[in-house]
């Protein structure tokens, strides 16, 4: 399949009839407002609120343009327009001939454009302005009966800026007239996990009487099948069964196990024509009733059972561990596999196994799937809906079959993904969606027909899921962190919240040295969600850092506080819902990444990958065994009955030997033992919840002080929380 | 069409391939059990406990046979074999030929036999022993992989007893080469409800080059739309539309107007071949959010809003009142138009305006749909699931596919049909379905395919929705239904029972003398749901009927003591859940009907449909308008402070003029108002609370008392509630 990667321009008009006055440089893919920035010289759009001199941009009509000479064809070969991926609304026009039309980012374009060739040729992409519901507001409710992505229309962490343009791999491709347009591969495993039956789909054009080669190998490559045959039509499905199967496993379960798919095509004189490989994991998927959910409500009238948010793979309960992923790019275009790779190490490295890749954002690329694949990191994918009450009229219900389907097809190959969901707080009261919508109906039904063995919800946060809450504290919500989340009862956290502000470093690259101290509402903290970005003065929520510090001298104090509060409040949420396993089995917390640089934000990593220090936290109070404290407040007072609980968390497959455990207080160079303790052997997956620790707190030196859980020889299990101290 | 009914016999048989010993005369439509019966002079199946020597009938094979001369036949005419529902699983055998199998009782059968006609004809419906799950235990188990409805298998007020046989009308037919196989018609109203496109869809066989003719009239018989044209191929779809148009009502709410379609198919020479007739009833149908449920829980972390519950009949927000149908008999095949036509007048003069139909039962025959149709009731449909944990296997999945489409397309054309359910409790701790289930994801997609705009909901209850309590009192769950009910906040009661025993006269007619009193288990008693049926000692409930009577001297006395705390009992439910509009929107007492004749039982009506008194009080409850009492409690004491507080119900489209309310407390010929009260003018569907009543209860002639709520000048309105009293 030799490629022709095209030299593309640019230029955009006010109609769309009417052609671009000038054209510039173009990079594919990319994204319209990128390519006409670098030709302007615009300021950075990340840098103070510059972001604002690309709003216009959204509202164009933009046509993308190449020239190319007919390549030499043989009589054999056909030339195809290829694209995976052109956002939102557009039309493809060849030598001034209208070829296509589509509204949707996520199905890919394969147009045979041999029959209208010249000897020299102009194709263009004429891309639509960014769809926006006539009437709506100025934010994401323009969005509401659109599959683009809702979060460019302007977010609590995400400034009002709408990617338009060809933002995946885009090329010419040389076919045979023979070729493969879709291959798929399905399995079943037995009940004993050891063996699948396999199946292989393939379809494409001109393909009777070709042959096709189909091996699988496993990853230390020995053969496990090989199948061979003639195709009589243009589609073919090739039965196999493989034996002596290893499981692919989330990597902090067993080995991610891959296999490798080799089809090859030749023609009716033997010659390849075609090649297609892929990677296969075989798991068995399942989501069930969560531990103690099985519970009827006490008294009549009842209600329903809360529904099962426990996944099992493999026949083995999972607890999750991980976060929400938000589009790590304003402009999907410029997200690479390197995008990718950086920031799923870094997800192995929090010790998380599962991604929730969030609604309001695009369905990743091709590459994040195959790293997860390798990486053993699960992903729940929503499909693009997100905070809205998703229309019910025929044209977006088109629109959503279309792109919902080239969704799943591409998505349900990976062994990596375990859950759909039909989008983000579809059934809160700010959205409004119900059961009903049909929207969601749509989505439930195509998962139902295309992917029926993966579990779907309609939403997230269904019954007995929590999301939030996202601040430190708030007297109105039951106090501060250590408070309500041991009083808190679900079957997932699905989203919580702890904001802290990006390192002084950071800071300084975006925003101006005169508005960085003290921060202020109306200045670049502003427009990088510092204030008013949600509830109260988040994400900065100065008067919380305050409560507990008191006013901060400067900006490195404030940093250094903010910083220390979303560390430890995080620890919190995520070691208590681990204590609340197994009627809990997930905790992901909002958000993973972001993507451009914000002053404060619930994100455990800066713009692009930069880790904060509540990054190193929730990777310790990940881990699959720790000590752990459970602890009732966080600030102390000299001579108070200091109080807590030390726990042994076990989420992994193995035992826990049993050994001795020592807590101590340390205040500076001081160290007090307030409890050893012996304990026996912990059966996988299972706690340990130690006794009720309680201790008079003496004169310390410092206005900190530290909580150490050590288990004695096993360093790595150590755990250590830091509290505010202050003398009577 | 020219009909011609076959002459059945029918004999049993152990092994499929051994024909029977022995064939008996046979009704169809039927059931195997009744004629053999009737041939061998069984005891009626509903004394005593006869049923149970009808027991072993479920598990042997049952061949009808009939014998016919070879109608005579033009060129044009074609011979049939149709078959609205054969019960359960079986194959068709024509000269001992197999021409047809099909498992599933739901969907009809067509087969063109005229190619294996001889001059004379044996045709054969062999019907398999009844299905059952392997190794289940004797109990509605056996059913969770069949689309056989569960309730044969054993129920609370069932006896098992599991029928089989043709069930629904089956005959030849002599058809012309040109037919018609299906007719369907839908519309969509416009936004203003007075105007419709509709659309006609028919498919066939050989109608290419007929003529059709379309009409439709209303009711007033003048024709309203008039379409004619040639017909391309074997499909047809016309597109038209109805201007000023009369909406279809449930009858509490304006005239349930239907209008007729009459479909002529003309052949090539003009002649008329077929013609189809069926009524349209327009109205547009949704299931919206309860008013109230949009509050979120007040603190985070948050979870889902409460699912929509609240009926729309064109824009109108409907409270539904109404009951939960069973099947009218054990045999389906017993059930008539005037079986239907008898229970549907009782149910509008219930003052019902929706009855669900229980997903344990089958789905109704054809009569029932019409006379709901033009009775204004409205009909919400479960499917064939009930308290099981149905399996995902691919045989159940298919069977349930082609049942769930037969069903969806003969119901959803319709006016009286509103919700499609998956199935009755499906969601609770007993059955352990969820979300995920993929019966249940199959039925919600069905729907979504073949009857998008109808409202879906997985099963009952639903988060927020409550079934139960079922006993006039129950010391562990809130004491008795005077006080659980007032402190319950539901957006449906689906579900709630009040037992009552059946009538002294009835009893009489299935219960040996000897038997009668005391009643006692192990007796006849027993057998028809006294005892031992559900929790406690239901639904005959002795202990709560003592508690508050004492023992009882006679039969008599106790029948008349039980059936006075069923009615009460359920008036305070059906007029309470109508004080917690609009938060709640529906409520549907546990059960309507029964299918044979109880001893005790929640129905309102003793088999086949006569009213118990709580039928009469459940009536007066569902007024559209009335005054209503809610009281404390059941039973007072002399001098202990009686408290009452008084309200007005409007469910009605009218408002309610003002004037003048009375309290009274009346005992034997004593009467005393304790309020007299002036009203102002009530709007449409909106109740009036009335002030708290307060007054010492004096010494009274009698061991009861009623307190009459009287309108002056309006005495439809009144209501009267009859409580306990004794001397101090």
């Amino acid at each position: 399949m030799p490629k022709l990667n095209l030299d593309w321009h640019l230029g955009h008009h006010q109609n769309k009839a009417q052609p671009p006055a000038k054209f510039i440089p173009a990079k594919v893919p990319g994204a319209v407002q990128f390519d006409y920035a670098r030709a302007e010289k615009l300021p950075p759009y990340w840098y103070g609120d510059n972001f604002k001199q690309y709003e216009w941009m959204e509202d164009a009509f933009w046509t993308y343009r190449a020239l190319f000479p007919k390549p030499d064809l043989t009589a054999e070969q056909r030339l195809f327009f290829v694209s995976k991926g052109i956002d939102y609304e557009f039309d493809i026009i060849l030598n001034g001939k209208h070829l296509f039309y589509q509204e949707g980012m996520f199905t890919p374009v394969c147009l045979d454009i041999t029959d209208e060739l010249r000897q020299n040729n102009e194709i263009d992409v004429l891309v639509y302005p960014a769809p926006k519901k006539p009437g709506a507001p100025r934010d994401r409710t323009q969005a509401d009966q659109t599959c683009k992505p809702a979060v460019s229309y302007g977010w609590d962490w995400h400034p009002r800026l709408v990617p338009v343009g060809i933002w995946d791999e885009t090329s010419l491709e040389i076919r045979n007239r023979s070729h493969i347009q879709n291959v798929m591969i399905e399995y079943e495993l037995n009940d004993e996990l050891d063996a699948a039956d396999i199946k292989l789909m393939v379809d494409g054009k001109n393909l009777s009487g070709c042959f096709y080669n189909w091996t699988v190998t496993n990853d230390k490559n020995n053969p496990v099948l090989r199948e061979k045959g003639t195709i009589a039509a243009d589609e073919l499905t090739v039965h196999s069964k493989i034996q002596n199967i290893e499981l692919w496993w989330p990597h902090d379960h067993g080995r991610s196990a891959l296999y490798y798919s080799n089809l090859k095509i030749l023609n009716r004189t033997g010659e390849l024509i075609e090649e297609k490989n892929s990677k296969i994991g075989f798991r068995r998927v399942k989501l069930v009733k969560n531990e103690g959910a099985r519970d009827e409500p006490a008294s009549f009238p009842k209600t329903r059972l809360v529904p099962p948010m426990q996944l099992e793979i493999n026949g083995r309960k999972i607890f999750c561990k991980g976060s929400n992923w938000v589009n790590p790019e304003i402009f999907p275009g410029q997200i690479t596999r390197d995008t990718y790779k950086t920031l799923l190490t870094r997800a192995v490295e929090a010790n998380f196994n599962l991604l929730r890749c969030w609604g309001g954002a695009i369905v990743n690329k091709d590459a994040f799937f195959e790293l997860c694949d390798e990486k053993g990191l699960m992903v729940w994918q929503d499909f693009p809906l997100a905070c809205n009450e998703y229309a019910a009229n025929p044209k977006y219900l088109g629109v959503l079959q279309q792109e919902s389907e080239s969704i799943i097809k591409r998505v349900k190959q990976h062994a990596c993904h375990v859950i759909w969901c039909g989008g983000n707080e579809l059934f809160n009261s700010w959205s409004g969606m119900t059961d009903q919508s049909l929207a969601l109906r749509l989505l439930n039904a195509q998962c139902y027909r295309l992917d029926p063995q993966k579990p779907f919800i309609y939403t997230s946060p269904v019954m007995g899921v929590g999301h939030g809450h996202y601040v430190f504290r708030d007297d109105k919500n039951g106090g501060e962190v250590f408070q309500w989340m041991p009083k808190s009862r679900h079957t997932a956290y699905a989203e919580f919240g702890m904001p802290g502000p990006a390192s002084v470093e950071e800071l300084k690259t975006f925003i101006p040295p005169e508005e960085l101290f003290p921060p202020k509402p109306g200045t670049a903290w502003e427009a990088h969600h510092a204030f008013n970005a949600w509830e109260g003065n988040t994400w900065l929520t100065p008067e919380i850092v305050e409560h507990y510090f008191g006013p901060a001298a400067s900006l490195e104090e404030l940093v250094e506080q903010g910083q220390l509060l979303q560390a430890e409040g995080y620890k919190c949420i995520y070691e208590e819902a681990r204590r609340q396993k197994p009627y809990c089995s997930m905790a992901l917390n909002w958000c993973y990444n972001e993507p451009w640089p914000t002053a404060a934000n619930n994100s455990l990593l800066n713009w692009p990958a930069k880790p904060k220090p509540a990054f190193y936290a929730v990777s310790k109070a990940c881990r699959p065994v720790l000590a752990s404290a459970r602890l009732p407040k966080f600030s102390w007072v000299e001579g108070e009955k200091f109080t807590c609980e030390p726990w042994i968390l076990n989420d992994s497959p193995e035992p826990v030997a049993g050994g001795k455990m020592i807590v101590k207080l340390v205040s500076g160079k001081t160290e007090q033992v307030i409890l050893n303790m012996d304990f026996d052997d912990l059966p996988a997956d299972t706690n340990l919840a130690g006794p009720q620790i309680s201790y008079v707190l003496p004169r310390l030196e410092q206005n900190r002080f530290q909580v150490v859980l050590e288990i004695k020889d096993r360093q790595e299990l150590s755990s250590s929380y830091t509290l505010l101290y202050r003398k009577k």
